[in-house]
């Protein structure tokens, strides 16, 4: 049974001001929240290395997590989308072309998962506990 | 070019009341943070959803970022530990079963690489770009 799903993004080869740019980078966020209809939970938490001025942003979401790491000195940008929930396949490579002048775009995806046997059990535990009312 | 490190931890069998209180995975937080010598930017940001009570947290570092799930319905948690920079080891299985009743806990380390030859082609740039103070 899968739990999440995870996509790990490496984009390289992008341009390096737009790597130290938080509002660019901001930008990137909001439009993968908007096309993917993501929720955000509280604030998107930001900051500014110093130079080369990497940056990491992060953006909890009622379907899990939102991480970005840039690497200005090597043009390179790291990227991790945790779904809980389904989600449509996202244009990755044409979206940081676009928005980050990325070159080469890798994305790989990985299913977070427990074993079905397991799942059963532990939904049975579950509804034995839930109707306990224990939690 | 290694420029990260990602650490993906699932853990099933987890006691189930361990997974609705944040102050049990925050504890989980403050141990690896601690051992692993981890240097955490700001605030955690911590939220549980209703029930069946899971909790998301999530921890910017200066080495990346650290990131937990929790499915009290599964007994499953799942764990993110993003590092840019090399650390040890952590004793992910044992910590996990001592604190929160994990019975298997699986690791999965994927390293974020952009190509050598890219690496040269950027760290020249970076170099030039450094010298002509643009940033």
């Amino acid at each position: 049974m899968i739990v999440g799903t995870e996509w790990l993004i490496d984009a390289a080869g992008c341009e390096a001001e737009l790597l130290c740019d938080v509002r660019a980078l901001q930008r990137v966020f909001d439009c993968l929240i908007t096309e993917l209809d993501l929720q955000v939970v509280g604030e998107q938490m930001w900051h500014k290395f110093p130079p080369p001025g990497g940056v990491t942003g992060l953006a909890m979401l009622t379907e899990s997590h939102l991480a970005c790491h840039t690497y200005p000195e090597f043009q390179t940008a790291t990227i991790n989308l945790y779904c809980c929930r389904e989600r449509p396949a996202w244009p990755w490579a044409e979206r940081l072309k676009e928005m980050l002048g990325a070159r080469e775009v890798t994305v790989r995806v990985h299913h977070r998962v427990i074993a079905d046997e397991q799942a059963c059990e532990t939904a049975e535990l579950s509804t034995s506990s839930l109707a306990g009312g224990s939690w």
